[in-house]
């Protein structure tokens, strides 16, 4: 058995803590009984990611925050926004392993189903979605990325209806896309997967979730990032 | 906190207890503290799977493992044969997930390098593990899949030179691929990947390990196999 | 000219003797002058296949039959279940060629049109077919794949109304989905291939009749099976 | 049974009588009890298809030579240039199937082996067969195409050496490509596969007569290129 | 600065005078202040290009242009038929570059968008479009392509309501297939690119436009055709 | 004739003052009559990228740059580094059109080659550059990527031996790879390819060059960036 503790820094590359609150709790609800969780977010950068030019601004923030991790020697890290942003930076950073919650989240969906379709915030996010997807090989298993049409920070606000209009996207893409499984594509969309889930009796993952598990699978198997090639440590400059 | 006990059964498709027992000292030096872990295999069939027919003829075997383990309540699966054999029927018993160990192995694989190869025992094998790399979206991960030109069960034989033959090809993956990690591709090779690790510096992922870690990851964070589609509970005749 | 004389034997590997009979008479309907088919199907095993699950649970049935064909020295063999299970394993035993009836409609729908769609019976065998498609190679030509809804042993009952589902779901590919050919996707349908291609004027393949011809080709070729990697003999055990 | 005779047409695109009559002599060694073959070539254009340029240029003469088998009834055309060299436009004008020598190996060499190396004439063709492979959805099947670096042309003088050149690539291909089948990728090799086959143990593909037998296949199945689409009539002008 | 001059030789590979002078009057209007412009068609062949019949019987008169144009020492030559004609073998005879205008069009696409649908006259003409998609690698990028269902010379007559029927499948293609950019797949349509983009204030892309900026850029930057390979001078017989 | 004059600002993304010299001046000298080049650099982040972390820490630099130049109403954008970084973000904040070195040069090998080869600097750069060929859909143009093993800014200085490097690396290109053109995949490499392409007979293309002249192209054809997607202009925080 492999009895040590794990410790696993959650990072929410934008800046609205709320959201990091979410994803902290979130993660926390699954986490195994041996692991600590850490969840934190830049200081500085945008409120939230919606789009390439927010992808690239959070950057410095994000690395900032990996490396304080790996100096404080946490064993692997969640990269939490759906756009896998600066994942290639994080791990050159990084002893440990490290996984973006849309990777996590296709990889734990191609096990347990055939297809699956993911339902982001933003229509702009969209062709991002489906170019991570062919970067990790589930081109074929994706049925389609659908677009609820609401601002990332729309999902922080009670009553304003963005929660159903995520509903209602889910249910049309059981209805319509021939999937099986259904991946909420925002991590600002934690908190609804068990409602989901039950309300639709189709799997429906969540990447926080999704990246947390696959996390603590990575360092309880003993893989750390490989160094001979891509992810080798930045060389100094 | 998921503090719920995680109950895994790794089933070993062929009838070779000492390979069995093997995965399950592999199995049981990763699982998780709330885990528990079975280790089992059929009393009929193939002592052990060497190309197409003997992926057929364990099967019914195998299916009536899964078959007690279902009824036994176990939350999720591992078939532990790097052909992946059986895995759709086995989701279509099972309310769990299940996974395969090539199918574990190469997510893992893909989540801490860009790159890798895979080290089987018999040629015959390879376009078998190429095909699955297809299958699961790894075609442009995976460098080469090399044989090391020995039985399976000389695997299980001390001073046959069978593990020397392993390494030796482990170093030909990372001196001639390009590849950032390796894969040991059979079982019965589970032993080896700490030495092979240590000796070389990269990545080596075992399929049992990898295995039981993507198994305890997506029963702890609640995925179970979809219903709605190709994996729906077999149509009773 | 190659006069002698081509043994063939069409394997249906479910149980159910009638639809074994409606397959007989549809490769004897084109059988070359100088080709004796049998048809068979195995005394145990599911009476339909439907699912991964059936698939494995007919193979140890089909491959009895493949081992006593290669011992009564036909020249080639086909499996009739648009599923191609259990190819792999054939091949192995089998000295002459061996094709499923998936894969020979496919190979043959694309020398005659540049895409097609196919017509099964059940949702559940879409994911299955798609999957073929990527084995072949046919994932760009194939539109899509469209269930019927109906189960497989629906198609023995006159009166039903199975075979007007048929032929409206082959009329929606026509219409909807910009394919110049329709495959029927069961071995179960083949007695509406000629009606179907009449009433609609686009060629309509059943796969029965492709793999009988395909095996003719193969065998009148002179092409056997390569024993010299994935399809070698089975190693004794 | 199918007992109407077939009437196939091959059109040897170039315009060397010599080769015309060496793919008729392989064609008729194969061709079933109930089938005539005619084999033909234009009295215009390039005497041996080396190159894109090559290929325009033959088109004119190998289309005249289609619609006066497709006007004198002919069931099937088989275009004997492995180039596949204007085999759409053939399809146009054809009421019967038409297949293309390298299309009708590939296809067959799928069905026996997993994989296959193709040896051609030319450095220059290379490109062009892989190109092929891909609209056939070969590529994954495709391990390498190998030049023997001869002129087309050389095949037909005795005692130049271009056969032992021939033979030594086939060898090459099968030690180092791993590959299970080996294709002759020109129609000036027709004559080379018995002896190859023997000599190497593996199966040896000649594009003629794949395509003969793909053709009567084809014919025998009442299949027809449809007429929806792509390979409709051409447009009067 | 290069201050060369550039000699582009457009050919219109059908013997339609008037698309010729449209082609020219587009080519003409986007051409750099250092190029100077050619438009010829061939006197014999198709007076339209429809189908792979048609594009094989202009590649005489096509190569006869090229071959004038390469002796009359033109630097570069676009082929201005959206079915990309004959390129292969333009590029052999020609030193500089040749560039087909679906090809032009699909790479400038790709560099502005993340995606594209293309807008063609006849449905015949979308299987050719989406074989060329794939062949340039734009499978990935290209949505869909739709057919307006008017011959190609419509689009030479005013009043016939063809434009319309462009501009209405521009604006479904829009509207319905999430692409982020429009191409027109005729070169008959070169004159309507600039009232489309307006209109619907997405990118619309002529073929003609692209073909003439994309071989002044390969001609400016001193790139010329390879000849170690694949296009080679075609070897005199 | 469009005599417009285009306006063009090539960013160098990282701070090496005489990489953006020399890329300066290979753009200049191919630059068009028309045609006024601005070559700039940021004042603050890494002064070479080699790897994703460099990649990371250039862009807010990178894009401040493009920000001055959008406010300056240049037409047009290049991203002088062979990694292709920030691409998208460029896109959201550009009126006109952006490429890459990397994209642009691909694209115009592709255009006269049917394969190439890239030769870049270090081994981690390979993976990235494999991975921007498949997103550019470019995976089956793309013989092999190789290394020269040298720092990048070991090609800023005169008599180290890397410029030999480089130059030994393409010729084993040439040799062992089977492509008709050469990349070179790095903006430092930019004064090599005259020298190269003389030396060697083969295409080598330079990425400076090949973005300056796509720019000139898409500018000067009236192509901005599309804005109804992925590359709308970014959200106001």
């Amino acid at each position: 058995m492999n009895n040590r503790e794990i410790r696993i820094l959650v990072v929410n590359p934008n800046t609205t803590a709320s959201m990091t609150e979410k994803i902290r709790a979130s993660a926390e609800s699954v986490r195994g009984a041996g692991t600590r969780i850490a969840a934190v977010n830049p200081s500085e950068g945008p409120p939230s990611i919606e789009g390439h030019f927010d992808e690239a601004m959070c950057l410095p923030g994000l690395l900032r925050e990996v490396q304080a991790g790996e100096a404080a020697g946490y064993d692997g890290f969640v990269v939490a926004c759906f756009d896998d942003t600066g994942i290639g930076a994080c791990r050159e950073i990084a002893t440990g392993p490290v996984v973006g919650i849309c990777e996590a989240a296709m990889h734990a969906a191609s096990m347990i189903s055939t297809s699956f379709s993911v339902v982001t915030t933003l229509p702009r996010s969209v062709p991002i979605i489906e170019r991570l997807a062919v970067e990790y090989g589930m081109e074929r298993r994706l049925r389609r990325v659908r677009a609820a049409d609401i601002p990332v920070l729309a999902l922080e606000e009670e009553g304003g209806g963005a929660r159903e209009r995520v509903r209602d996207e889910v249910a049309l893409a059981i209805e319509q896309d021939g999937c099986e499984a259904v991946i909420l594509g925002c991590a600002g969309m934690a908190d609804l997967t068990a409602w989901l889930s039950e309300e639709t009796g189709v799997p429906v993952i969540d990447g926080v979730v999704a990246g947390v598990k696959m996390i603590e699978a990575l360092v309880g198997a003993g893989f750390k990032t490989s160094k001979i090639g891509a992810y080798a440590a930045p060389i100094p400059k």
